[in-house]
């Protein structure tokens, strides 16, 4: 099966937002076996809405549409549809409570534009938004389907995974895919790809490898293609036990698992708890840890040193040091962890000094120089990092290798 | 005029990356003037390149199209082109100097395959790509124009710079197009669309509104459209100086600000210093303020009391307050505010404690349920939100609320 992704709204056509549901359906449809062959953003305008419907229902077997379906009269996605195929509105009495809750929860009053929000086409399968105001809508037509989604990120992804995804991995089950997705840290791609360029020769022909490069890791993803009956699981789980000898200090988790939750699942296993002091990332490592559900077991809290006083003030860093050896040194990054560790009384800490940029640079401390630490009862390890020029890389880089540094010692004591 | 622009390679398709270069090059034509009514992404195959070709010809005055001119087999985008518009091949020789003086600079051998790039169909203007391999290409037909450009981000940039904006420009120099973008805060989307509804129904025929919104703002995109004896820029200032008559309190500033960079620039203004206290945010609004660059010059730190040990100890936050009152209460709130304000020594301050979610709800405080405390040296505020109940988003609308909370005030005290 096949399918075009449709991005409606003029606010792509001007460059205002860059389109990034297209490339998460695009990767989730891949998953399932579905090729898209074509993503296309449209202005809000009813003749190429219809127009472009038109032409995909000729190539194509799904189109997943998003955007266009706010309350506001510039939305015209649904009014659209309705038409298109020839469908009579009716109020969906789910996604009426469902709007009605978010209002009463914010004690508002409910508007005559939000509640029309819950009128959909009769002709279609409504798909409840269990975290927005604009319920998602199934359509089908000659065996083909066309799904409409609203353009909010996080609404998009929600409705994807409880009701799109679902729904077409039942009608294109006859294909078999299998994939994993190994997480790296550490090593820059090329790196990588030079240290596992022989296990990577050495795979069988139906395994597809894909590098997947972020800010927080390279993710390794492994494709094996075939029929109901190959063993693929079998045959990515020697694949993927070959990998992990080859690089095993590299490789943190598997799928979607972050460097922080990783870290967490360490530090509940040992009954232990983390604080951090961070200076140049700023809380960034304090929100990585916090975004995860029940962190709050084994995060304590941080102290976010920006200025000199805080460090000396809170954390008890000797002003003489940061005299001598400055805020971004060994010495004073290594008191930051021991005042944090001592004041707020935890098992671990994470201690980062640095320069972000893009200002603050000097020929023997240049923008991108980082000092990190990490203790823990049993030990204290520091160790600089030379990086960019760019402040929000700096950060989260910054952040995330403070967090790797912290699970490789935490593995380390078997702690 | 108007244009489409066309992105060929499957690592679009595949959701591998996002297509960012369409937005930026979108951004740049509306700004001379040219319409960008359609972007598509297609797979390297020449059946479709010229297919989409020959229909955005018929619709589009100029095509941009990026992608597929790498040395590799998969890239067929030149010859495509070549084929296209009946050229010939003849070697570039500015091109090649280029490409020999890349390879020589890295110390390695030029080779057959990088030499063939220099090759380009004898019926193109060719542009010069002094910061890759690949030349961009620019047709004409029929008084229509195809430019073709390599994908990788910086290249592309380059040659739209160097070359083909300012060609285009004065290709089209009779058109007129002005954009203002609004930042509003702390009204949602329908209560917005109404307060403004009498506004919105006055508007010449010629301006055009949208509605952007996202977790940190809604973001009011003003378009006019006209000849350039036509006086744009007064007539969208009119209906700007009208709305913020009607919304004074929700405008927090205009085009890419972030209201981080706007409280920054408050504080600023008037020598105040800032610190955070938090809890549930876990050091969102501290890595907010920290993105921005020269930060340091107001913000002095925060405490992240995530357990109510730091809240009592770091805060001197009295326990008996959190025994009888809850940590997430007005009482603990204001406490956590006048703890770090005067522990770090600042004119102003932000505390944070809530229920970010999924879990630790009651029937009393259920998850969302988050006060916030602003104080400066006039004034000590608190608030109660009413959240949902998605973790992520509780803390980011938490977080920027509380920003908010803070510009109002500096505000109103002329601080």
């Amino acid at each position: 099966m096949n399918a075009e992704l449709i991005t409606i709204g003029d606010e792509i056509l001007i460059g205002q937002i860059v389109d990034t549901n297209s490339a998460w359906i695009a990767e989730k449809l891949n998953l399932i076996g579905i090729k898209v062959e074509k993503i296309v953003s449209i202005p809000d305008s009813k003749k190429v809405i219809e127009k472009t419907i038109d032409e995909a229902f000729r190539e194509f077997d799904i189109i997943i549409m998003t955007g266009g379906l706010g309350p506001t009269n510039d939305d015209i996605t649904k009014s659209t549809l309705n038409g298109y195929f020839q469908g009579q509105y009716v109020i969906h009495k789910p996604s009426l409570e469902q709007i009605s809750s978010i209002f009463s929860r914010r004690g508002m009053e409910l508007t005559e534009l939000n509640r029309k929000q819950a009128e959909v086409p009769n002709c279609c399968t409504v798909l409840l938004n269990q975290l927005g105001t604009a319920p998602g809508m199934w359509f089908e037509k000659d065996k083909k389907i066309l799904v409409s989604l609203p353009g909010v990120p996080f609404e998009m992804i929600g409705l994807m995974g409880n009701e799109v995804l679902p729904r077409l991995s039942k009608i294109n089950s006859n294909q078999h895919i299998v994939h994993r997705t190994i997480q790296t840290f550490g090593l820059p791609e090329s790196f990588l790809a030079e240290k596992i360029t022989n296990w990577e020769n050495q795979l069988p022909a139906i395994i597809k490898l894909a590098y997947l490069p972020s800010p927080n890791s390279i993710r390794l993803r492994l494709s094996a293609y075939g029929s109901k009956e190959t063993n693929l699981e079998k045959t990515i789980q020697d694949e993927v036990d070959k990998l992990y000898k080859v690089i095993p200090d590299y490789i943190f988790g598997e799928g979607d698992v972050t460097l922080q939750e990783v870290v967490g699942q360490l530090l509940k296993k040992n009954r232990a708890t983390l604080s951090t002091a961070e200076s140049c990332t700023g809380g960034t490592i304090s929100h990585l840890i916090t975004l995860i559900p029940g962190s709050s077991s084994y995060f304590k809290g941080s102290i976010i040193a920006y200025s000199n006083e805080v460090k000396e003030n809170i954390l008890g860093v000797d002003s003489e040091l940061i005299e001598k050896y400055g805020a971004v040194s060994k010495q004073v990054v290594e008191a930051m962890v021991r005042g944090v560790k001592s004041n707020l009384g935890t098992n671990c800490a994470i201690a980062v000094s640095g320069i972000a940029g893009p200002d603050g640079g000097t020929p023997d401390k240049p923008v991108g120089t980082v000092w990190i630490a990490v203790a823990t009862d049993k030990s204290l390890a520091s160790r600089e990092l030379k990086l960019s020029s760019d402040r929000e890389r700096n950060i989260i880089r910054s952040s995330v290798t403070a967090l790797n540094m912290l699970r490789l010692t935490l593995i380390d004591e078997n702690l």
